[in-house]
């Protein structure tokens, strides 16, 4: 039951000539479906509406033949046969009642144009950027009319497929906030200079806009509130000058704050409404409708930012993607079942990195027209008579076990020898600034507790031979991997000498500490684990040296859109770091190895971290199947190995493995994904 | 006429059940089209066929959905729908009687199913490499099994729509390598062990295709005869005992060395033929036909290398890219008229990293489909009756008046105040490593040369005022670019203090030398230019600093697959690199500015080089375009500007830039390039 503190959230918005049905709003993001993947497209963003968005929108949609993104996928609007595609999604949306929404864009010199060979375009070529070697030209008034008719052609073309809100993309550094800056604007003409001229163009293409297709849609602006130091970028103060200026022809203020990275900021070093400080002065330059982004997944967080008149519509990218039926969850007062984000950007690096969409929190993100997976629904299992022991309750037996549980097996029991369940995020999240990783547990706790016919057994090891006892029907293996004490590592014949004792970062956990005060983290991972059991150290008052064998410090991060941030985060805790490493012996006070370019390297340390690769824990599986006899008289009738048992991965990967292997297990090969649908062109 | 020496190569080769009808093969290479852009394959790979290429392959073709290369394109053979998409290019290659193959592939390791979320197999998991932060899953004997079906079922694929050749790829570190490599091979089962076991995987999936398809195809292998220390790689000893074993099941063996960087090795550092040492030794293993490559492009070259019994079958991937009509060229005798590949690599770079293959000297590559275009002939301009001058002999400028020439204009004069004509490659050509790269000079003098309608005029320095006054009816200004010399750089709203009298690239390349022996070379462009000239300076003594902006250097150059060597090269010959600096002024004896994480940063040297960006020349565009009057009493229809003078860009895109000025110099807007077709699905 909606709790009365909330209700504010599902008063419905009037924007312009269209009602939200409600405050919830999935802001425009990317999936990597675009169009050429219409079905994909139409089944991610319809099942936000089914789960309560009052509006959802389809990802940034270029306008004309010089802002071509390719091969990163866009939702292009520039003739016909991308208009059919997007119809699909149009259509899919308002089935659920919920208006849908489109982001005409113009990249002008942050597209690549590689695909297409266009010459980039850009206000002043003595600011163009370089790109691939590539350098912009500068807008004629000529390429200016231009474009403006490429948006007026796609708001058309959207209008007649039934878009409601018509969005003029002009946030995150692209073509309109380049016109704004004056660093990336020079001109001399009546597009350059005072802050009306910068605008000019922004001001009349959202005016042809709105003459092409008057009140058949809202017209909404998305805009950096506040560049934030970045280039090119605009000051809040100009900011505010500039949407009083275009308030009279728009129907809806989209705010953002600063470059993407920082918009999209990871949790590791943004808090939730983070952007607040700038987005909450927009409310003094205009009346109409504002929404906002704060990776808020807390109703009483978002009850308190309408409430203070600071927005009037809840937008969210993230927590819409852990979560497509946040709102509806909200509406019915189960505010326990809300899959919270976790802000990790994994669905970000799988998109821009994989064109595939995913998420740690929700396995089903991505996959609902491929594999058809529902995040609220699975299919009941055929044959409920029957018991599963998942052995381990990291992230994938912790996922596994909960879809298990609500596919109706008559017991699902779950064990790990632990104290608690989380596998190695119960350590993760105490890593510095990886909190809400946590969430991942948390909210598997919740749900498990909530299955009558899952049982969680917490400090309790078990043996193969206990297994073959424990009276299941199934076993699923899950009993993760662990960090390898060896010295061996990825793409080496031989192992790093002398490492015995060697530390690793699940003994770090465990409280063991480096002997002496001067420690290498050797990291041939590059993700977080690394430079997070660093900061750990240098926190405790160690000296550490971060050494990697990467070209870069932690480059997964740069997916992620944290890399350099996190980089000058371990710089300014004063951790050394050590690229290009291959480390390859350690003697008493030092460890000494090789440079990229074959030179000898050595370092003064007093002690070692190993953080080169994971080992799968899975003797149980090897023992389990290898002896069929004792299955069969156990009444086993299957054993799977699932997650980092089976091969360590990230834990969005582990969750995935665990779920599939859920829906999956009566497959003929479970182990063996079933085939998923390939999407084309509509 | 062909020249008896070469008639050799004209010879038909019998390879298994099919004959090859003479000795030039274009091996399996990406284009970044697969079976999404099917229609753009078919074209690509149609237009070697016409131009005389005996054999026609497409690129890897994945065979099992845990082989998923997206987004990276591939051409898939999975389904009845990758066939369909296929057969259009099986059908165009045979409309010119050559026969056409497909390289059957498994990644194991070294694919990354990022997309479809498949664990990654290989042979042990013990030695699985570390993809995205995932592990790979150790082949079980179902996967094996299963694997080869896949295998198989591509096979009766690829015969039923009509491929003659079908390939076992073992080459590349792929999963046939994998098995084979005691690296990565750990296995004690009947797979593991000996090199019979090792080579058992490879020799039942040759046997298994052999009696699917019988003696409707050939079979091939494709495969790296000594991995040159790479892992996992397999030495040349074990290489011949494994092509001898194989040898019964086989048709063709495609042979290649070392890693993919290697054998696809840039002219920057491997020299042609440089394969030879290692490929040449298959022989002694071998009765069957062998295909190996060398970046041949030289008929004497091509006629030695088959005389010698080296190899049966001249491989191209590269030269077939510069000039699909290479063998037809040679059957005629033009052997001046062969556009030589200059071993850039920039259409690796472009496919791989663009998804749209391209050339440096081919301008139509890649857009045979979607832009019409075919290497050899180009449309009569409808309205001969007119005259053009292009202004600047550079790529781009050269390559207008070639076009605009074959066109059929009455009078194209190519005008350049230098005494050669090349523009900036007059001097890249003569920087370290670069010289093949002066190929796309030497081509176009050699062309330009044999036509009557085009005068090329060197030395010879136009003002705006004699442009006017020079009777053409259409000026085309291609007048390049010059480094900045001011201290401007790119994401910098102030110049570099102090930098007045520093050297730019074009100074250094015209003689003048630092002052004093210690030197930095300021690189913000990253590619060639800012190395080239640090390793110029080297060669003659200085002590060489390279300084730049960029998290690595030279980063460009890893799309073309040299990253690594260039780096190492540099390190060898002595030269200092300093990666992720912003230099901000210069001082007497040094130069100053920051680190990437805003630390100082300051360098004790005498002199600097300027490589920030690229200031386009257009001076004479913007001249000759604010007088309208004058053009029209000068009767002068038209000025456009190409190339670097409209935006500084690669070498390859102002090559294309002007070949599409010239091709579209009629259309409505001849500063916007045409649309162009979009492939989709079959």
């Amino acid at each position: 039951m909606l709790d009365p503190r909330h209700a504010i959230l599902f008063e419905p918005v009037q924007i312009g000539p269209k009602t939200l049905p409600n405050r919830f709003y999935q802001v425009p993001h990317a999936s990597g479906f675009g169009v050429t993947q219409p079905r994909a497209q139409a089944a991610f963003r319809a099942i936000k509406a089914e789960g309560g968005w009052g509006g959802v929108c389809v990802e940034y949609a270029p306008v004309s033949a010089d802002t071509d993104e390719e091969p990163s996928v866009a939702a292009n609007i520039r003739d016909g046969r991308d208009a059919a595609a997007l119809a699909l999604t149009v259509d899919a949306v308002h089935a659920h009642g919920a208006l849908v929404g489109i982001e005409l864009y113009h990249g002008g010199d942050s597209c690549n144009n590689v695909k297409s060979r266009h010459t980039r375009i850009v206000p002043s070529q003595s600011r163009s950027g370089v790109q691939w070697g590539s350098m912009a030209r500068e807008m004629t008034l000529d390429d200016i009319n231009r474009v403006q008719r490429d948006f007026v052609d796609a708001a058309r073309r959207a209008r007649d497929i039934g878009f409601d809100i018509v969005y003029v993309y002009g946030a995150h550094g692209y073509l309109m906030t380049q016109f704004l800056s004056t660093y990336s604007n020079q001109r001399t003409d009546a597009y350059g200079g005072s802050l009306a001229n910068r605008a000019r163009f922004q001001l009349e293409t959202l005016e042809l806009v709105r003459a092409a297709i008057g009140q058949d849609c809202a017209v909404a602006i998305r805009t950096s509130v506040d560049g934030r130091d970045e280039l090119p970028g605009v000051h809040i103060d100009d900011m505010l000058g500039f949407i009083a200026m275009i308030e009279p022809v728009v129907d809806l203020v989209d705010v953002t704050v600063g470059s993407w990275p920082e918009d999209s900021g990871t949790s590791r070093y943004y808090p939730e409404g983070h952007q607040l400080p700038w987005t909450s002065r927009v409310r003094e330059a205009t009346t109409k409708p504002i929404v906002g982004v704060g990776r808020y997944s807390n109703p009483d967080q978002m009850a308190k930012v309408i409430r203070s008149g600071n927005f009037d519509i809840i937008g969210a990218a993230r927590p819409a993607i852990a979560d497509p039926f946040l709102p509806r969850k909200i509406a019915e007062g189960r505010l326990g079942d809300i899959r919270e984000c976790t802000g990790s950007n994994v669905c970000i690096h799988r998109e821009e990195v994989f064109n595939q969409i995913g998420c740690i929190q929700n396995a089903t993100a991505g996959e609902e027209f491929r594999r058809g997976w529902h995040p609220e629904l699975v299919p009941p299992t055929p044959d409920p008579r029957r018991s599963v022991l998942v052995v381990g309750a990291g992230p994938s037996g912790m996922e596994c076990a909960l879809v298990l549980g609500r596919r109706g097996f008559d017991a699902v029991h779950l064990v790990d020898a632990n104290d608690s369940i989380g596998g190695r995020l119960r350590w993760v999240r105490r890593l510095p600034t990886l909190g809400d990783w946590g969430r991942v547990i948390d909210w598997r706790a919740t749900q498990l507790a909530q299955l009558t016919n899952v049982e969680v057994i917490t400090g309790r090891w078990l043996t193969t031979a206990e297994i073959l006892e424990y009276g299941a029907d199934i076993v699923i293996v899950a009993t993760g991997s662990a960090w390898a004490d060896d010295g061996s590592q990825p793409d080496r014949t031989e192992p790093i000498s002398g490492v015995a004792g060697a530390l690793t970062p699940e003994r770090v956990m465990a409280g063991d500490r480096p002997a002496g005060n001067r420690v290498a983290v050797y990291d041939c991972d590059g993700y977080y684990v690394g430079s997070g059991i660093a900061e750990l150290l240098a926190g405790e008052g160690y000296e550490v040296h971060l050494v990697t064998t990467h070209p870069v410090v932690s480059p997964t991060s740069d997916g992620s859109l944290e890399g350099r941030m996190l980089r000058q985060h371990l710089h300014d805790v004063g951790i050394a770091m050590h690229v290009g490493i291959t480390v390859t012996g350690r003697a008493p006070g030092r460890i000494v190895g090789s440079t990229e370019f074959g030179d000898p390297f050595a370092l003064d340390v007093d002690d070692l971290v190993l953080v080169t690769h994971q080992v799968p824990r899975a003797d149980i599986y090897r023992e389990l199947t290898a002896d069929s006899d004792a299955l069969q008289a156990a009444g086993i009738s299957a054993v799977h190995l699932i997650g980092d048992a089976l091969a360590p991965r990230w834990i969005s990967e582990s969750v995935f493995d665990g779920h599939r292997m859920a829906r999956e297990i009566d497959s003929p090969h479970p182990a063996f994904p079933l085939p998923h649908l390939r999407d084309q062109p509509a």
